[in-house]
């Protein structure tokens, strides 16, 4: 039996564009894991005719399942409760125990900001302790609640109320699946298995042309839920089945790493980040950066743990920092440029040697709008990987995309050509 | 007269949140420029009876244009086209000349990938040639051109359908905004003005005080559309008005000036990042990061032009880095740790002295999981602003959120720092 979700995000700043909704995406993987099919994502300003006709909406849709983001602040825009009562048939009344336990939230967090009036900063969150007839409450995690309602007369959805910021949605949700409401919504959702492909270096619409020959081929290939695209340069397969179209599955992967050999470089769903930190495990790493500025050390630092292998790194955006923090020479900055392989190779060599690293990276390019030429235009990107045994990976490329597109590209590349000097592919001496 | 539009992003990858929409919220400021209301985003799969019906619900809202991006790819699971041609009665017929256009911009590309079999790739790519009847082709900007379909017989709005990747989608909604289907479609459109201030240091609850006692003391009032959001530790407050109603936006700025006035930053849309920009223009800068890694960095280098101003930086992850680069003194690291104001304040001098800068700003911290202490709790962090004529700020505070968010909100803190230090506030020598 297949269960369906829809997940309403409220908001006019994420309606606008001004906060990027993170809730929606994270809501989709644990649908996913709990083998309910996630239908409808919609996004609606602070508007409660806007919010109604989207749970509406979703009903019509027959989902079982509505989660809604958002609008459960202390300010009047905040109307996600009131809409969603209305749309239940399940009036609102204040629950003063719940009203208690948010004040005393409050009180410690009002000690940050000594010279407010507690109690307007009370009675501004008084809303915040206002209950569905018949909703579960769960506690909050910042000073707003969230709600399980369960369907009304009309055999409407479960709604799952949770509040914005991700931190405590995440933390409500988890509470939100042990209980009894939420249970009864999702019984018998069937778990489909999801698995992924990457590629690196490979057009989109050659991955086309695999699954065509896919489909003549493989036995069983129409059970196989197919979804391709292409992100940060990388070209991802994701596949959903059910367990019995196993082999269908194991088939496509043999037959994509045939025919792609050279650029598939994950086929268990990890991510080049992943492949690098464990790469690096027992190695350590120096970065030496231009245009990227310090993004490249803060993606392999973005992982927990990376201080065991990322030993820092030198941003050196002008020309006397790449002398004075690398040690490049600057006959070879006068010589070709502060954008070219040489000057890439130079700092690389001085990362690896001024932090005592086993492993360095550098970049240096022109991530644009200015500062192109007609010999080096935007885009032209050069990168040296350097290892303490002499052996080195070089490339220069141009690059499409305005300059944060083109910062954020040099780093995947970085990442890839990590992997390869670190599986000790492709190298030169 | 006010013109109402919806957005429908289409993509599985999207849906699952693997792919971050960042069409929705650019479509969105560029509706509220023309005067167009933005009722509702939605998002679907790659499933045409979800779109369908998104379409429909769109419609069922009276909304007066739709604008669809994604699903015009090569691939089979592409539908955007088939569907919207049904949504608006109007058969899908093959342009050959467009389909020649098409494969005119193939061919140089297959270069990069020599291996390929270009009647392959054509015939993969001539599904993007169709047309529906009527409609207007906007001319590619990668290999997918756009369409802009005018209503069909039962009233329906406009769909512009506009290809998913972001470059491309922009460059296409700047043909599609000039043709005489969107025009017609948008005509009578209201245009608002609209306006933000932003505060930072402050709870949103305290705004929502503020905004209750603007709502008795200022006449017209209710003629703002106001919403206030949290965001990146920040405090930003939208407010839309008709141009008559601009006497009370006045009025309210003057408001939340005087109850804010430590915290109100910016009046007039300016973002903390444009501020310290500005700041900078006769400055350098250099950097000094330990727990976020280069992400101070390079958020300084995220605007174009950055490079007249920003020198370069360490990255000091291990204490060796913070000695051999930053010239820390070990008995410093030693007495008080490397997270403590006293390194963040060694740091911030020695990329001042080791740079040449006239200004630095140095972070250290525990952004977790793991690295804490009863002492020093995840999310401790110390930042030192450090000029060189020897003034400087210096910060120590616990941030409460995950790894990524104490780093980020890190750069944050750190921008209002150096806001206030190259303003000459709050200074200690």
């Amino acid at each position: 039996m297949s269960v369906r979700a829809g997940v309403v995000v409220t908001g006019t700043e994420v309606l606008t564009g001004r906060v990027r909704d993170r809730n929606g995406p994270w809501l989709s993987d644990r649908l996913l894991e709990l083998g309910v099919d996630l239908a409808h994502i919609t996004i609606c300003g602070d508007r409660p005719e806007d919010m109604r006709a989207q749970l509406r909406f979703m009903a019509q849709q027959e989902v079982d399942l509505i989660i809604t983001s958002g609008g459960l602040g202390p300010t009047a825009d905040d109307l996600t409760l009131e809409v969603v009562a209305g749309f239940a048939g399940r009036p609102l009344a204040l629950d003063e125990a719940l009203e208690q336990r948010i004040a005393d939230i409050l009180e410690p967090l009002m000690k940050r900001w000594p010279d407010l009036d507690f109690d307007a900063v009370r009675a501004s969150n008084r809303k915040q302790a206002m209950v569905p007839a018949g909703a579960t409450v769960l506690e909050p995690a910042g000073t707003a609640p969230g709600m399980v309602v369960p369907p009304g007369e009309g055999c409407e959805p479960t709604v799952v109320v949770l509040p914005g910021p991700p931190r405590e949605l995440q933390e409500l949700w988890r509470a939100a699946v042990e209980t009894e409401a939420f249970r009864e919504a999702v019984a018998g959702a069937d778990v489909l298995e999801q698995s992924t492909l990457r590629l690196f270096g490979i057009p989109e619409s050659e991955i086309a042309e695999t699954l065509r020959v896919a489909e003549e081929r493989i036995e069983g290939f129409e059970r196989l839920e197919i979804t391709t695209c292409l992100r940060r340069g990388e070209v991802e397969v994701v596949v959903r089945h059910q367990r019995e179209a196993a082999e269908a599955r194991v088939a496509l992967g043999r037959l994509v790493g045939e025919r792609h050999e050279h650029t598939l470089f994950s086929d268990d769903g990890s991510t080049v980040d992943e492949q690098v930190a464990q790469l690096l495990a027992d190695q350590t790493i120096a970065t030496a950066e231009s245009c990227t500025a310090g993004s490249m050390a803060a993606r392999l630092a973005e992982r927990p743990g990376s201080s065991a292998y990322l030993l820092g790194g030198a941003i050196a955006y002008a020309d006397e920092a790449k002398v004075d923090h690398l040690g490049v020479d600057p006959e070879v900055i006068e010589r070709h440029g502060a954008v070219s392989p040489e000057a890439a190779e130079a700092m690389a060599a001085g990362a690896v040697e001024r932090f005592g690293a086993t492993v360095s990276i550098a970049i240096t390019g022109i991530a644009g709008p200015g500062g192109g030429s007609d010999d080096k235009p935007v885009g032209t990107v050069c990168w040296c990987v350097q290892r303490s045994d002499g052996t080195r990976m070089t490339r220069s490329l141009r690059l499409p995309g305005d300059r944060a597109e083109v910062r954020d590209r040099s780093t995947t590349i970085g990442m890839h050509m990590l992997r390869r000097v670190l599986r000790g592919e492709d190298l030169a001496v």
